[in-house]
C-alpha cells in the first residue's frame, strides 16, 4: 500500500488513548498508543525489536514500557532504557520506531513520515470539535474497504439522495450549483440550493419546518483522509450565520489495503444541551454510516476485489469531479514524495 | 479459472428468481438475477459501471434497475437509461454486461459466451422436471469444491456401494455390464444388473420387495456440468417402461475455483401424490447429498488443495472411465474455444 | 516449509491413538493414525491415491483400511490390497505413503525421512514419562505459530521471570550462572541459583518454604523439536537427588508454516498420589501454557507475519544464546540433509 508519509494521520479520538497501553492496526503497522504521566500521547510500533513480542502485552514502567516476554525496557522515544539480561549492556539497535504524536482538537494525531519534519501546525483544523458554541456527537468504526473508497463516498455527496433517502434527501440537489475549489492541497466541494424544502434531518429543529430555506452543503478534503463537512439551512435570503448548521468530522486512516479506520462526528450549533438532539444525531450516525454507507462501501470493495479503481475504467459523471480530483491530487502527492530527495522511512509496509 | 464460455449454465431454479433483485456468485462473477414484468428472467453483472456498487443494493424501476449509490438507471439489457447528474447525458461506456437468460424446464439458464451465439435450443433437455407423469422433489446446495470434482462424483456412480451404502447399495453392481457412450458433446455411462435384489431405496415401493429385478443406472453428462441420471427396477425380464423409475437432475455451475452451485432433484414415476414418498426423497437427498457426498467431495478438495487432478497423477481404475472421459472432453472443448477465432468475452475472470 | 526429514517426530500421545481411524495435520500433511490389532501404531498419508479422498472417512478392514469413496483397500504398509472394480487388478502405483511409527514412552513417534533409515534407538529419551517414581500430568495444544517460535520460548527460559511471574519467578535468575552445552545434535541450557528463595511453584510442597534453597533449571533440546526441562530445589548445599524435582516434557511437531502441535507434561518426584498436586500442575499448565505462553507466542507470530526471524534482524541478548544456537544447529542439519546424497522423500510438501 503506497501511502502519503509526510503528513498527520488521526490515530484515535483523544478520549480513547489513556495511560494504559493500547494497540490498533494503522498504516499497515501495529501501533502502540498510550499517554505519559504529563498526558502527552505516545505512538510507536507495537513490536519489541528483540523477539518481536507485542509491546502492548507488557506494562508501563514510568513513562516507558517493559516488554512482557523477556523484560527489555524502552523509553517513550522508543530507545531501549534497560536490558535485564547478562551484563545489562544495551545493544546498539535496540530501538522501537516511534512516531511524533500530538493531541489536537480532541484527536490524537501521528506523523507517518520523517520525524524531523513533523510540524504540528500542519495538523488540519478541526477546532470546531472543541468549540463551546457547538455540541459534538461522534464515534468510530472500521470499514472493510480501501480508505480512498471511503473518501470517494464523502467527496461525492450526491449519494445522500439515494443511499440516505429520505432522511437526508434534498430536493433539487443533483442540479444544484456545484463548485469544486482547490486550496493548496485541500479541495472543497460546495453545493447550494436556494429556496428549497428543508431536508428531514433539519425539520424537527426549525420553527416552521415548511418554510422555504436556503440550503448548503460543503465538504472540504485535506489529504490524505480528513474531511470536514458543513451543512446548513437558513430562511430564504438570510445570512448563513443565522442558520442551523452542522459541522461533520469524517477522518479516515488506512488500516490495511482493504480496511479503514473511520472517525466521525457531528457538531451542531443548535439545542446544545438537548439530549434528544444528541440522540437524534447518534441514531442518524448509526443508520447512515453503519447501516447505509458501510454495507455500500464494503460492497464496492467486494465488487472491486484487489483491483485499483482506474484500472477498472469507471464511468465518470459530473458528480465525480471532487472525488476524482482528490484521488489525482493524492496520487500526485504520493508520487512527488517518492521522487523527492527527502528520505521516507521504510519501516511502514 | 478456465471455463467453457459458449454454453448454457443453470443459474437457479426458476422458482427462486422473482421480481425482486437477487444476487449470487456464478462463473466467478457476482450475478444479478430478477424477472421483468412479463416474467422473463434477466441476468447481468451485479456491479454498476460507475463506482462499482452492487446493483442488487438498488431497486427495480420498471423493467430496469436503479443503482442505490448514486442513482444511475439501467434497462434490462444493461444499457444505462438515465443519468440523474449534471446535464443528464449518458456516458458512452455506461453499460452493465448482461447475459442471455432463459426459463426452461423449471430452471433459469444463462449463456456465458458471445451473446449473439446464444441459442435456446442448445439448452440440455431437462423436460422431465416439468412432466405431469413424474413427481419432482429437489433443492440446491453449495459444495466447497471445484465443479469437476462434483461431476466426477456423479460420473462414477460406483461410489453408491460405499458412500451411500446401505441405502443405495446394489448387489453385483461393481461387476455389472458398464458401457460408456459418447453422443456429440454428451457422454453416457450405462450400467445394468439383471436379476438382482432391489436396492433399499426402491423396496418400500415394490409390491414384492424380495422378488428379483432387473436394475439399471444410466447417467448422461452434458458439458460442462449437467447430469441426468436414470435409475430403475423392473421385475426380471419385463420392459423398463413397466418399472419404477427415478430421473435424477444434477446440475453444477461453477461459483469459483473451489466452490460450486449444485442444483439437484429426483423425479419419480410412482406414487405421484404420496407425500410420504416426497418425504422419503427429501430425506435421502439430505442424507446422501448433504451428509455423505458433500463431506467427501469437500474432503477431496481439501486433500487436493489448489492442485489440478492430473498433476497429482491419480491411480485410475476401470470405474473412472466415464468421469475421466468427461474431463478430457471438457478440456478439449475449452481448448478449442480458446483457439477459435470466435472472440470470447473477457469480462469474466 | 523446509523440515528435517531423517528424524522422529512425536505424532500424538499414545493414549490418543486407538483402533479407530483418526487424522491430524502434521509436517504439512494430513496424517492418518490408528493401531493394528496387535497394538502397533500405523501412520500414513490420509489421502487415497485413487481420487484423493481422506482415508479417515473410510473404515478399518482387518489391519488395513477401505476407502469410503470407491472402496479401494490398503494394508497397513500403505500397499493396495484390493481393487473391487472391473477385473480387480491392482494398479502399480496404488500405494499410500506410510511412515515408520513407534510407541515409545507414552508417545507415538513417526519417522519423516527415508524409511530404511528409521532406527528406533534414535528416538529421544523421554522414559521419565513412564517412570514409576514420577507422577506425570500432561495434555496437548495447538499453537498458531511456527514451531521454532515455540522452541525459542522453551530455550530462553528467562521469560519465566516476566511472562510467568509471579508463579514461576526466580530471584536472581537473570544473573544466574548460565551454561549452554552442545552434546552431538542436542543442546542443553543450564542455570543454577545457589541459596535463593524457593519459587512459588515449589513452596506448597516444601517442609519449610522460607528456608533458602539451591535452585536449578536445565533445558535440553533435541533437534528438531523435543525439549526436556528439569527444574528443582534442594536445601542449600544438599545433593540434587534429595530435592523436589519436576521433569517437563515439551515436544513440538510442525503442523504447517504457522501452526504447531505442542505436547506437554510435567513429571514430579513428590506427592505421587496426591490429586491436589495433580490439580496444581494442571492449573499451572492451563495458566502458563494456554493463557500466558500461547497468546505471547501467537502474538510474536502475528507481529512477524510471514517473515523469517533473521531477516527481521532481531536484537540479540545474552539470554538468546541457547535458542539462537538451536536455530543455527537445526538450519545446518536441514542444509546438510538437503546436500547429502541420501535421497529424501519428496512427497511431503
Amino acid at each position: 500500500m503506497k501511502l502519503l508519509r509526510n503528513t498527520w494521520y488521526a490515530a484515535a479520538w483523544s478520549r480513547d488513548v489513556g495511560a494504559d497501553l493500547s494497540t490498533r492496526e494503522l498504516l499497515g503497522e501495529p501501533m502502540l498508543l498510550y499517554r505519559k504521566h504529563d498526558g502527552a500521547p505516545v505512538a510507536m510500533i507495537d513490536r519489541c525489536p528483540h523477539r518481536f513480542a507485542p509491546l502492548s502485552m507488557g506494562k508501563r514502567v514510568g513513562d516507558g514500557i517493559e516488554c512482557g516476554y523477556h523484560g527489555l525496557q524502552f523509553d517513550c522515544s522508543g530507545a531501549c532504557s534497560k536490558n535485564p539480561h547478562g551484563d545489562g549492556r544495551i545493544p546498539p539497535g535496540a530501538r522501537v520506531r516511534s512516531f511524533p504524536a500530538e493531541d489536537r482538537h480532541g484527536l490524537v494525531w501521528i506523523w507517518a513520515g520523517e520525524p524531523s519534519r513533523a510540524d504540528a501546525s500542519l495538523i488540519p483544523d478541526f477546532s470546531h470539535l472543541v468549540s463551546p458554541r457547538l455540541k459534538t456527537v461522534g464515534d468510530e468504526m472500521t470499514q472493510k474497504a480501501h480508505y480512498e473508497l471511503v473518501v470517494d463516498n464523502l467527496m461525492d455527496l450526491s449519494h445522500v439522495n439515494y443511499l440516505h433517502a429520505p432522511y437526508q434527501h434534498v430536493d433539487d440537489f443533483l442540479q444544484a450549483k456545484h463548485d469544486v475549489v482547490q486550496d493548496g492541497s485541500a479541495l472543497e466541494s460546495r453545493r447550494t440550493v436556494a429556496g428549497t424544502r428543508a431536508p428531514q434531518s433539519f425539520r424537527p429543529f426549525l420553527d416552521d419546518p415548511d418554510a422555504p430555506v436556503d440550503y448548503w452543503l460543503n465538504i472540504r478534503w485535506h489529504a490524505p483522509g480528513c474531511c470536514l463537512l458543513e451543512t446548513g439551512v437558513v430562511p430564504v435570503g438570510r445570512p448563513r450565520e443565522h442558520g442551523l448548521v452542522r459541522i461533520g468530522t469524517h477522518i479516515v486512516t488506512p488500516i490495511g489495503a482493504a480496511s479503514t479506520q473511520y472517525l466521525y462526528a457531528s457538531s451542531r450549533n443548535y439545542r446544545l444541551d438537548d439530549p434528544d438532539a444528541d440522540d437524534e444525531t447518534a441514531r442518524w450516525q448509526q443508520m447512515g454510516f453503519h447501516e447505509q454507507d458501510k454495507p455500500m462501501i464494503e460492497g464496492v470493495q467486494t465488487r472491486m476485489g484487489e483491483r485499483e479503481l482506474f484500472s477498472m475504467r469507471p464511468v465518470l459523471l459530473a458528480t465525480d469531479a471532487a472525488a476524482i480530483r482528490a484521488r489525482r491530487l493524492l496520487a500526485a502527492m504520493i508520487d512527488a514524495e517518492a521522487r523527492s530527495d527527502q528520505p521516507v522511512p521504510v519501516a511502514i509496509a
